[in-house]
């Protein structure tokens, strides 16, 4: 690993990936950054862990090719079905998102239990409850597809938008709830959960069932930084580059909403079919 | 084409072409129906033409080695990008779900002005607003990505659940009619929609924006019937057989709500990556 600038590999399926590049950003602005989001065969949630693996490794050596000293998988349809198949062919460390959100989750005080929202893909494959029962930890997990879309949408600011998105976020805490009453923590088990992390507290205080918000994203970027030389804490100014496998003008407009600040130039690339 | 009981192929990247199987079953009940739902390579939505073209050609092919006389395309996507193709590919005839519900637009009173509802994949292609402006009519197309999660996610009857699709729905409609405000006529341009259109016609009543609703999965059927012997509109009851690539479960599951009654049997079929 190149001790001053080491070069961080990011992918996902689409932009979601991106939030967990601006918790990087924040936490290690001195690493440099190549992003790539697979948006050509998203989603990977209604695909085989065959076809998964397959697209994952894909990008992998993609971003190794980059000079990656370290790779995030910060896709949780890929790291629930393919991490350890990337970890094996690659020669560099590999961090996904779900082992670095359990062991947040864990970290909170005595007997955590902790409920997790997630894609319908991600709860099908109930990689969260595994690794949250791993750590001695009881979890539900609650699958919430509308989520994704009101985030693509944008639907967060504006009070016509947001009320319908609060009113989504009601609905779904209030049928988590009843699976799992005494829940006192909640793992944002998707990088596009983030960006809701606010109205998700404002619904949790009008639900009056407050609960420890854990999200997977900052979870992940810790885990990073964690292997990271102190150098790039502080320093030079990120150096990021992002690829995108679709519409590059989709990736560049969407793309920073997630990031929450402007991306420079995004290259298309064909990683073919 | 077997007179006295044809066999009509539908097929969609899903569940939605469901809806017009049962329009189908509604005008010709005594066909034979084989529906395949491409479940595991959707949406076809974010994938390029040549590789919808291709999806498309594979299931068309299954579909007449299942003895259809006459194939269905419902699904939207596939209709924009590859009619043509599957047309010239097919020694039977092909029909799509754009120009039946284009022409019902058509054939409203003089002068329609219309607004179709579609998914973003669909408004991107523009199939629409060219259809519409081959037969001299003026239309406006609007991208609606909430409105299928809605209708997966089943938020359609229960008053908690049915106010937030009103809501959505009521958005949708006042951002479509500030573009389109002399709007008479509203084309429901994606196969999930007719489950909506009583909440559709709710909404435009409370906009006090009266407009004729046309649903394309209606129209296609109609157009369908139109080619189909007489002895299929009564006689025998119909028999269908149901294939799906991926999730059969699923498919039995969330396809009972398309189609309106219970689906019996449906196949795993195997169609490659």
């Amino acid at each position: 690993m190149n001790s001053l600038r080491p070069t961080i590999g990011v992918f996902d399926s689409g932009f979601g990936g991106l939030t967990v590049l601006r918790e990087l950003l924040s936490l290690a602005p001195s690493a440099r950054y190549v992003y790539l989001g697979d948006t050509a065969r998203l989603p990977y949630g209604s695909k085989s862990r065959e076809t998964i693996a397959r697209y994952a490794l894909s990008s992998a050596q993609f971003l190794r090719e980059q000079g990656a000293d370290l790779l995030v998988v910060a896709c949780n349809t890929a790291t629930a079905l393919a991490l350890e198949e990337i970890q094996a062919a690659m020669p560099i460390p590999v961090v996904g998102v779900i082992g670095p959100g359990a062991r947040a989750a864990a970290a909170t005080p005595s007997h955590p239990e902790v409920l997790v929202l997630a894609t319908a893909a991600t709860t099908q494959s109930g990689a969260y409850t595994r690794a949250l029962n791993a750590l001695g930890i009881k979890a539900t997990e609650k699958a919430c597809p509308l989520l994704v879309p009101l985030v693509e949408e944008g639907w967060l600011d504006q009070p016509l938008y947001k009320s319908v998105t609060l009113d989504v976020l009601r609905i779904y805490l209030i049928e988590a709830l009843a699976q799992a009453p005494t829940a006192d923590t909640l793992l944002l088990g998707c990088t596009h959960y983030p960006l809701l992390k606010p109205l998700i507290e404002t619904t949790l205080q009008t639900l009056r069932h407050p609960m420890k918000v854990i999200d997977s994203a900052n979870a992940t970027a810790q885990a990073v930084a964690a292997l990271l030389p102190a150098a790039t804490a502080a320093g030079e100014p990120p150096v990021c580059e992002f690829y995108a496998t679709d519409s590059v003008e989709k990736f560049q407009r969407l793309g920073s909403v997630f990031l929450g600040q402007q991306l420079n130039e995004v290259k298309l690339l064909d990683l073919g079919g």
